[in-house]
């Protein structure tokens, strides 16, 4: 049976029975940390300006958009779901693919479950499968897909979302080979994108174009039958090499969401060591801002490739800064999104403490350690080494730290009692009959955000 | 400057008077084969299922669908626009890239000239910059792009698009800059969906997925600015070769409008030769098919390999069949959309010929050229060599045949009348006020062929 069919047929065909109770579990914490993400990013100009190009083109606004007050057409919600998710770079990441694996997935679905009737049974066990079709197309082609320049989200995020929602339509195999097909020749996005509102424009275009691909296929609309492993197909076009075992290895058996992994700081994951110690700092030695004369990183030589700026003015540019992550860590004992904004990086305290602030690439470390060390005023130092950086897959946030990250989000686009109700629905979602309990709760009155400036987060936090 | 920047600058800055006549004259006569095709599948399965599947996610429905009375948004009439000019595969082709290149920007501009006040003048205009930028695009990518199994029309055709529309709405440079990264960033389209609905799926996303990126680029949203040549760009992701000189070479002074061509029959274009030398023996020799006893084709070894299909059934298999096209060349003196529908194929004169009919490839001859001999009842030979095939771009069909070609295709959606005005607005584009004086004539007052069986051409043609 060819990789197309057989990842088709495993996606028409599987029981929920059939997932075993971690891989539910490990589906619910992804979740909870998407649905925080989408909140959190929901009042963005991003979303703003596609609010703004391209409501006047809605259909029915039949979908929710997890946020936001206004209602789309389903195939709209779900683009707006996914920019919404990605624009701060806090969604999951699977670290064997580099993909971000719940926003392409879950945007559609959310779309889909806010316009339609579906139980939270239903609900998860599509996300699952969705999840564990694009891991699989992504596991297939990287790392070469990725080492051209293709942003994976964007590309195998499709074959995510196109499963998904073929899973809830009730696709036979044949047209879910069709949906796939569809998927696979709408697979796009390009690093090129990166550090510009395109790259959010990825799994929101997945999410949709996915959803679309089984709409369409659903209805009777042809595709290629072997989409993923043809001659022309998505892995030979798209891959210089490709390793097709891997779409049908262990299915069923083996699932790609235990290996999902979950930021705690809202900025470049190699910089999260850093922070991590320099929160451990803080807490341990109650540090004033004027009793820190300099601070000494030691970090893995990536980091200082990736996120090396200094001297800078913009949010967006402390999310690649480990100065900046380890000034915040120090001063305030946390690296939320607040301490990502314009105000936190001209903050006077920050600003002295991040230009205090000097790091050395040590090539014995690796990219989930770093050492920080403080020199006092009295000229005293205190150090610490962090040896496994939280959020990384052997030291998870634990479900408290993903309550804690998604209220930290989700105060940005509701109210605190609103934010609960969305939490308490989340954790027990595959006991809701109609998934729409949850997304009316994730929506506010009104959407206070738009017309925003760039990048600033909301005064209220 | 960059080749990005170079060709945003180009199209948002060129003045019409800098457009030579005969390019104005060449893009008139693509716009009205352009025409004639998405009249002649509008009909078409493809489009009924598309309709069927997403016109209920249609927004405000301001645009008309060529050929067809349902109005959608102007996103989705694009789409449709898009499918039906390219389901017979009829449409042009600038044979230098194998693209396709009227039908993502004419299928965007109808959609947007249907809603909007658009002169005509500003139409052919915004049509030369779209097919020009598209053109260059693919130029600098071919062959090897379409030789690593893009569809080179799906994915250079979204830049056609994007710039074309980006025209009409007035985008300044560095908005077009915008608007040509979130082309970039969606440009997909596999050879693998060729023989599937998915084939004419390509131009008609590249037409909506433009069309789009024009709209965000316009509200703000922005991209990667080096989308065509920077290192994550499309250019170094989707070909291990190119030539980023030919996007701005000659900009303004040359002009690939001048070397697209238009096909005479609607099938595999290797088969044209032996067709028309057919249909050369048929005028002469007012052939009956008793008198024929048996046919040998002389021809490029390629059209063996593409075109070698015998014992068929069905219409779309007759487009693949040089013995098909020889036979009706011979019997009916044409090769018409008529000629391509399951009854042609099943005729059993037809069948008899086309069963009678040998080939054998000839190293010495071109794809442009091919040798046709018929053995007579009475034993005589009768025989007739194509030396340049009619529609290449050395011996172009002329306007009188283009207009012959237009209404074989016309009548398929529109009442003769009807046909007859949409033709004169086309040649008389350039003075039209508004647009819609010929949108509004290019489609029927009720769409009879939605759920008609597939690749049936309507009994009344």
């Amino acid at each position: 049976m060819s990789e197309t069919r057989t990842l088709a047929s495993y996606v028409a065909t599987s029981r929920f029975d059939q997932v075993p109770p971690d891989v539910r579990h490990e589906a619910l914490r992804a979740l909870v940390n998407y649905m925080g993400c989408a909140l959190g990013g929901a009042a963005d100009p991003a979303v703003d300006i596609a609010m703004r190009a391209l409501g006047p083109y809605s259909g029915p606004p039949t979908a929710a958009v997890l946020g936001r007050a206004e209602r789309l057409d389903p195939l709209h919600a779900s683009l707006m779901n996914g920019i919404s998710a990605h624009v701060h770079d806090f969604d999951d990441t699977t670290p064997q693919n580099y993909i971000h694996p719940s926003s392409p997935v879950a945007s559609a679905l959310f779309a889909y479950a806010s316009a339609h009737p579906v139980s939270g049974l239903d609900f998860v066990h599509a996300f699952i499968l969705g999840f564990e079709a694009e891991s699989r197309v992504a596991n297939a082609v990287y790392p070469a897909h990725y080492d051209a320049g293709w942003h994976i989200t964007g590309t195998a995020g499709t074959f995510g979302s196109a499963t998904a929602i073929g899973r809830l339509l009730g696709l036979p195999v044949d047209r879910m080979v069709w949906a796939i097909g569809l998927a696979a020749t709408q697979a796009a996005g390009l690093r090129e994108m990166f550090g510009s509102m395109g790259k959010p424009f990825h799994p929101g275009r997945a999410a949709q174009n996915g959803y679309m691909a089984a709409l369409l296929a659903e209805a009777g609309f042809t595709a290629g039958e072997r989409g993923i492993e043809g001659p022309r197909g998505f892995a030979a076009v798209q891959a210089s090499q490709a390793d097709l075992s891997k779409i049908g290895a262990d299915l069923g058996v083996d699932f790609n969401l235990r290996r999902n992994t979950y930021k705690p700081y809202p900025c470049g994951i190699v910089n999260h060591p850093a922070i991590e110690a320099a929160i451990h700092l803080h807490r341990e030695h109650r540090l004033k801002p004027g009793a820190i004369r300099a601070v000494r990183l030691r970090v893995a030589p990536l980091v200082l490739d990736l996120c090396n700026q200094q001297g800078i003015t913009r949010g967006l540019q402390g999310k690649f800064s480990v100065y900046h992550g380890a000034a915040v860590g120090l001063l305030r004992g946390k690296a939320r999104l607040e301490e990502y904004t314009d105000a936190a990086v001209n903050d006077p305290q920050i600003a002295r403490v991040r230009e205090s602030t000097s790091a050395v690439g040590d090539p014995s470390l690796t990219e989930d350690q770093a050492h920080v060390e403080v020199e006092l005023a009295d000229r005293r130092t205190v150090g610490h080494m962090i040896e496994q950086s939280l959020g990384n897959v052997h030291r998870p946030l634990s479900d408290d730290q993903l309550v804690e990250k998604f209220r930290d989000q989700a105060a940005l686009a509701l109210p605190g009692d609103r934010a609960n109700a969305v939490l308490r629905l989340c954790w027990r979602m595959q006991d809701l009959a109609d998934m729409r309990e949850l997304t009316a709760a994730a929506v506010p009155e009104t959407t206070s955000s738009q017309g925003r400036p760039g990048n600033v987060i909301g005064s209220a936090v």
